[in-house]
C-alpha cells in the first residue's frame, strides 16, 4: 500500500429521489443498476478507481446501505473500507470522516472525493486528471474539478477560475457561485465559468487544517465519531452521539467558499451528474429516432424519448421529448423539460403515505432479498430468494402462519427447534406462533414461495430470537 | 310475453382494440367494466332494454365469451337467448340470425338491434325513441338512430336525411354515405347529415325479406346456421358449416345503401360508441383540471388527460390532453390526438408476437379465474378462484407437480380418485402425472394459491379427461 498513491473516498450516503421510480429511499439510484449489463454508477465509480495509481478506497455510507454497498463492492470485485453514517449530514462530515482516515494511512495522504451517483465514461482522462490534480494537491490546494459547460443549465453551481496554475488546464479558484437563474447561467457560460462537479483532490491534512479553521463542528464530530467508532461485522460504525455534532452543511459552503487555497482543474473527462431523467437520457446511446429503449418497450411515432421497463410491456404512440418509466408497481410519465419536477411528486406521495413513494417491491436484506407477489383480505405470497450461506433470523409470527413450497436449491429450515432439509417441490408448513428459521446451506440460491395465511400479513408481525446480521 | 313487445338483438360478438390495453380479444371491451360500479357497456345495454316496452333480449355473440356473457346478464338479472356464433361473419349475418329468431316468437315482431359497446346515459330518451322508431318499422320503414354531430367527426359514416315523416325528428333516409375526410365531414355536417350509430329498429319480417332482396348469401347461411344449432347448455350454438356461408359483410353495406324502405330518426339521447380512449374521457366527468383521474393515479400539472389503473400506482407530471393506461401486464402513453392508432399498435404487437396483444393476464373460465402471479425458470405461480359450485376439469399433467394452499373457503380435491376437503390456511400435493380435480362445494369462493414446479409449466400441458362444461 503506497502512501504516494492517491486515496478515493467515495460518498454513497445520498438519496436521489428525481430518479424515482427506479430511485427510492430503500435503494438509492447510486445502486441501481443505470449502466451497460446493470452495473450501478456506485461500481462503476469504484471500477474508475481500480487502478495502480489509486490506494484501496473508504467508502462512506448510510448505515441502511451497508449490505448493498458490500454486495456491489465484492461483486465488481473491489475491497475497500466500509464507513456507516448513522444518519445523514451531507458532504462535510462524510469528507471531514474520509480526510482523517485517510491521514491515518498516510500522514501526506491525497484523496479525491467521488460521488457515487455520477457518470464518467472516459475513464482514463478520469485518472490522468486526477494525476494532475494530485501534483497540485500535494503542492497545498484543494482541487475541483471544472466541467466545461454544454449549456446555461440552472441545476449546477458554477466555478470562476482566476490565475493559471503551471498545470494545464488548472487555475487558482475566484469564487464558488450557487445555483442560478437562466440569465445568470448565461451570463456564467460566456464569462468562462465552469460547472461544479462536486468532486475534489486534496491532501488530508490540508482539508483537516480547513475544517478546523471554517468548520470547527464537523471536524470535532467527525474525530468524536471516530474516536468511538465500532467494528460491527465489516463495517466501521460511526458512533452517533459523535456524528451528531458534525453540523448539516456541504462541503462548498463549509470550506471551498472560504478557503483561500481553492483551484479548479477544467477536466479533460465528460460527466454528468444522472441528476434526472433528462440526464440518463443524454448519456444514454439513441435509436434512428432519437429515443432510448430499455426493456419489454414498443413505440410508435414517436421521438426523443426515453422509455424504460422493468418487465411490464410498456408502450408510447405520439409523443416527442417524453419520459415513461415503469417497474412493476409505479409508472412515471412526464417529459424531459419536466423531469426535476419528480422531486416534488414523490414529496407529495410520501406526505400522502403512498408506500411506493420510498420503498421498493423487491427488498434487499442481507441474506437475499423477498418480493411481494400477491396479497389479499387474509394473505399474502411472497417469493424469497436466499444466497448460499444465507441465514435468516430466528423468529416467529402471532398473527399468521406461513406454508414454504422450495421452487430451486435446498432450505435448512429449523422449527421449533428441529431441522430439516426441504427440497426442489417439497414444502413444509409453519403454524402461527411456532419458532422458526430459514437459511440456504447450498451452493446456489435458494428461492421459495411463502404463502401467509392469517389476520394480519404486515412486516411488523415478526419476534427476531436471534440474528446473524445484528437486526434483533 | 307479449309478441307487441320489442324485441332487443344484443351484438356482443366484437372484439375492440383501440381500447387496448383494457380491451383484448380474450375480454374486449363490451365485457370491460368501464363505467361507474364496474359495469359493462354489455350490462348497460341489457339494462336499456330491461323495461316493460321490451321482450326478452336475444344475444349474439362469438362462442369464446360465451361464459362471460351469460355471467353478466345473470349479475344484472337480465334472461335472454344467448346465440353462438362459431366464428366471427359481421353485422348482417347476426342481424340476419337475430331477426330469424325474432320472427320465430312472433310474425310481426319488431326488432331494435343495438351494439353492446355504445354508451347512453339517457335511457328514458332512448326507450322512447325506440317506441316512436318502432311505429315506423311496424309500417315497413327500416329505422336507423343518427346522431347529432357534435364535430365534423371522420370516424362516424353519415346519413343523410331526406323527405320528413310524421314522427317528430324522423324522415326518409336519403343516402348512407362511408366515413369521410375532414373536409367532407365538415360539408356534410353543414347540411345537416346525422351520424350513423349502426342501431336500427326494423320489423323482423322486412328486414329478412330485405335480406332475401339484397344479401341471399347472408340470410341463406343464417337459415343453414339455424336449422342446424345445437342447445349447449343454456346457449344456442348455431352450425359452423351453415353459418361459413353467411359472406362477412356489414348490414350496412349488405342492407342499408340498397333499401329503399330506409328511414332515420333524430335521435334524442345522448350517444358514445367509445371507439377509442378519447372516447372514453368524453363519457366520463373530469376534475377541476380537466382530468379524468381513475384507480391509483397522482396527477401534477396536468390538464386534460385520462389516466387509468388497475392498481399499479402511475403517476403524471406535466401533460396536456394524454392517455395513459395501466393495467397488470402492460402500459399505453399516448395522447387524445393518437388515440385511435392503438389499433395499429395492437397489430404489429401482435404480429411480434406478443401475448399482452390479445391475452389478459387475469383469464377466465366457467368456473372462475386464474392469474398468474409469478414465473421462475421452473416454477410458475397462480392464483386460483373457484365460484361456489364451479367445477374444474378433471386432469392431469405431465410435466409439472402442483402445490395448492387454500387462502379462502374449502377446496374439495379429487386425487387419484380419492376426495378430501382443503380448508383455509391448509395444503395439498399433487405429484407429476396424478389425476386430480379441483371443485367448491362451499357458498362462498374458493380462492388458492398454486405453486407449479417442473420443467415445463405452459397452459398445454393438460389432459382433460372429463368436463362438466364439454371442454374435453
Amino acid at each position: 500500500m503506497a502512501s504516494a498513491n492517491i486515496i478515493p473516498l467515495i460518498m454513497a450516503g445520498g438519496s436521489g429521489t428525481r430518479l424515482w421510480p427506479l430511485s427510492r429511499d430503500t435503494m438509492p439510484k447510486q445502486f441501481i443498476g443505470l449502466l451497460d449489463e446493470g452495473l450501478s454508477t456506485f461500481q462503476a465509480t469504484l471500477l474508475r478507481v481500480k487502478d495502480v495509481s489509486f490506494d484501496k478506497p473508504i467508502i462512506v455510507t448510510n448505515h441502511e446501505f451497508r449490505f448493498v454497498v458490500a454486495e456491489q463492492m465484492q461483486a465488481v470485485g473491489v475491497e475497500g473500507d466500509i464507513v456507516l453514517e448513522p444518519e445523514r449530514r451531507d458532504s462535510a462530515a462524510a469528507i471531514a470522516v474520509g480526510a482523517l482516515l485517510a491521514s491515518s494511512r498516510a500522514a501526506d495522504a491525497i484523496c479525491v472525493a467521488l460521488a457515487a451517483d455520477h457518470i464518467v465514461a472516459d475513464v482514463d482522462g478520469f485518472r490522468a486528471d486526477c494525476a494532475k490534480a494530485a501534483t497540485l494537491a500535494a503542492s497545498g490546494l484543494i482541487m475541483t474539478f471544472g466541467i466545461m459547460p454544454t449549456k446555461p443549465a440552472t441545476g449546477y453551481g458554477y466555478l470562476e477560475p482566476g490565475v493559471a496554475l503551471d498545470v494545464a488546464g488548472a487555475s487558482r479558484l475566484t469564487r464558488f457561485v450557487e445555483k442560478p437563474d437562466a440569465k445568470t447561467a448565461q451570463l456564467y457560460v460566456d464569462q468562462g465559468f465552469l460547472w461544479n462537479s462536486g468532486n475534489f483532490v486534496f491532501a488530508a491534512a490540508g482539508m483537516i487544517e480547513e475544517l478546523d479553521l471554517y468548520a470547527p463542528e464537523v471536524i470535532a464530530g467527525a474525530r468524536a465519531a471516530l474516536a468511538e467508532a465500532k467494528r460491527d461485522l465489516d463495517f466501521l460504525r460511526l458512533d452517533a452521539a459523535g456524528f451528531a455534532r458534525a453540523i448539516k452543511v456541504s462541503i462548498d459552503y463549509a470550506v471551498m467558499e472560504k478557503t483561500k487555497h481553492a483551484g479548479v482543474l477544467a477536466a479533460s473527462f465528460d460527466w454528468s451528474d444522472v441528476g434526472a431523467w433528462d440526464s440518463i437520457y443524454e448519456v444514454k446511446p439513441k435509436d434512428g429516432d432519437g429515443n432510448v429503449l430499455e426493456g419489454p418497450v414498443v413505440a410508435l411515432d414517436t421521438r426523443g424519448t426515453l422509455v424504460r421497463s422493468e418487465d411490464i410491456l410498456t408502450t408510447v404512440i405520439g409523443l416527442d421529448d417524453a419520459v415513461v418509466v415503469t417497474t412493476r408497481d409505479a409508472v412515471l410519465v412526464t417529459t424531459k423539460a419536466q423531469a426535476a419536477n419528480v422531486k416534488a411528486l414523490v414529496e407529495q406521495m410520501k406526505s400522502d403515505g403512498r408506500r411506493e413513494a420510498s420503498e421498493h417491491l423487491r427488498i434487499y436484506r442481507p441474506w437475499g432479498w423477498y418480493q411481494r407477489i400477491d396479497l389479499g383480505a387474509r394473505f399474502q405470497v411472497k417469493r424469497i430468494n436466499v444466497k448460499p450461506g444465507g441465514l435468516l433470523s430466528l423468529q416467529k409470527h402471532f398473527h399468521r402462519a406461513e406454508h414454504w413450497v422450495v421452487v430451486s436449491g435446498t432450505a435448512e429450515v429449523t422449527l421449533d427447534g428441529a431441522v430439516s432439509y426441504i427440497h426442489e417441490n417439497e414444502s413444509i408448513y409453519l403454524p402461527i406462533g411456532c419458532t422458526h428459521r430459514l437459511a440456504n446451506p447450498g451452493k446456489i440460491a435458494l428461492e421459495l414461495i411463502e404463502v401467509q395465511v392469517g389476520s394480519y400479513t404486515g412486516e411488523d408481525d415478526i419476534v427476531r430470537i436471534e440474528d446473524v446480521y445484528a437486526r434483533t
